[in-house]
């Protein structure tokens, strides 16, 4: 029998600042909703989806800064969106603000949350690749996800969904071909990503009219080069008076574009994803075991 | 001042077997002469450029087998080349069967060498991802790379031409972003491609349509994730039975495609590469010093 899941794409509109966490919360369970009514047994938002993209501005007020981090996941905010998917019977991968305060000290990640379909947080992810930097550069869009967010801690791992194999990814990650041969490696069958990505870069205006090609690229060539399910959403609009792309997309493990978002506003594509056309295209040129040369690779994680 | 090398890719119709290597040799000094025309400093020619792709054969005769490799390069035959090359002021690489005899022992590679402005030979690449099989596999089209050939045993290197730094890399290569990754942390501003690659695969029928698509897909993937320069020359058209795609391209560090093919004939597309563009493309996402995560890549190079 194949062996298949719904994957949905919960693509978001902008989410501009002062929204409250219920309001956006309430857009996140139409979504799930929606992804549930058609077909799906698995979901991805974007990264840091309950906020605006808040690493676009300097923002020198701890309690401001505060409010845009989740302390504790789920929390009494966002613990509706875990009652849903349990009514829903459907899982969802999230991206978040993480704070931890361990005793006086203040640790922060830009996160991804992994719920099962009764409702249940069954892992994080946090970011491996944070962009940007720790102070405004000249002639550099504001970026500052690196004062942010410290570097993810906890590798790239794969969790076992009602017997899928599930890895996650956010935004800058899914540029780098070390994600999903992590990923693969670790046993992911499908990978879910969430992304913000400006239009406009003041340090790339030249390349402005390649960033959906850039978005996409990268993220298919991840797909065949390792025979994986990728599904990625993004928050799209203009936020904040900043134009984000959309493009979230279901790609197949042939790197073909099974579903594509067509608006920059919430918009929810949903893709029956055949799990063994994993098989069918690692047959092809990628049988690992036979045909990888890691003692040539060294290089490659070395510092 | 901008740094700019010409570059072209030679691809190649098909080579029929019993055609002679002056023959071959003829029709690879014509398109150098062409592509020294166009402005190219620089060329690529497909992998075994000298011959049919032979691994499409189960050759049980060894004066056969040993017919379709250079027992030593640059030979007496593969000489007018060498000497085209430093009449025409263009390096070339080229893909050819490399016969070595230790004492009683033969050692067989699928090589690609680099050939300087001088007409000398600079040094040598062994295909690292040898595909195929050793003996022939039911529902398989033959492919028997690994039988003929040996595994590459001298990495990845990056050779200086002129201050421009050229890596090499031969057909399923381009198909593993490792090869990418260890060309550029080697150094390389430019890595040239040959490749043959057969239209239809016994074991993959419903894949035809899409092996144009997986030629492109890594190679335009590649570059912009190691913001390099990529030339990729192919044998096409119908070589003694079996349909070879071409779609021989140069590729930018932004991963657009600046010139392709458009038969499958001997024929050369030329692009004046920019070099300086590979410092604007790796300053948006891929500072690498800053950005890589190497402690977080180990599994990549571990068996």
């Amino acid at each position: 029998m194949t062996r298949r899941i719904g994957l949905a794409a919960c693509q978001m509109g902008p989410v501009q600042s002062g929204t409250s966490r219920a309001e956006v919360v309430g857009r996140l369970i139409a979504m799930l909703e929606r992804a549930a009514a058609g077909g799906a047994a698995l979901a991805v938002f974007p990264e840091l989806a309950f906020s605006t993209f808040f690493p676009r501005s300097e923002i020198a007020d701890e309690t401001l800064l505060d409010s845009f981090y989740e302390d504790g996941f789920p929390n009494v905010e966002t613990a509706p969106l875990l009652y849903a998917a349990r009514r829903l019977n459907i899982g969802f991968a999230i991206g978040f603000a993480e704070l931890i305060r361990d005793g006086g000290e203040a640790r922060r990640f830009n996160s991804m949350a992994l719920v099962d379909r009764s409702g249940t947080l069954r892992g994080l992810y946090r970011k491996i690749h944070v962009p940007g930097s720790e102070a405004p550069e000249p002639g550099v869009t504001v970026h500052l996800e690196r004062r942010y967010f410290a570097p993810g801690d906890l590798g790239f791992p794969v969790f076992d969904l009602d017997g899928v194999r599930v890895g996650l990814a956010l935004c800058n990650d899914r540029r780098w071909p070390e994600t999903y041969r992590m990923l693969c490696l670790n046993g992911a069958e499908v990978v879910l990503i969430g992304y913000n990505t400006p239009l406009y870069l003041d340090e790339a205006p030249a390349l402005a009219h390649l960033r959906m090609f850039h978005n996409h690229l990268p993220m298919q060539a991840g797909a065949y080069q390792n025979t994986l399910w990728v599904a990625a959403a993004a928050k799209a609009g203009l936020e904040d008076g900043q134009a984000l792309i959309g493009g979230s997309c279901i790609i197949a493990p042939s790197g073909e574009m099974a579903a594509l978002a067509i608006s920059l506003q919430d918009e929810v594509i949903v893709h029956c994803a055949d799990l063994d056309l994993i098989a069918a295209c690692r047959r092809v040129n990628f049988d690992f075991a036979r045909y990888r040369r890691p003692d040539q690779y060294r290089r490659i994680a070395e510092a």
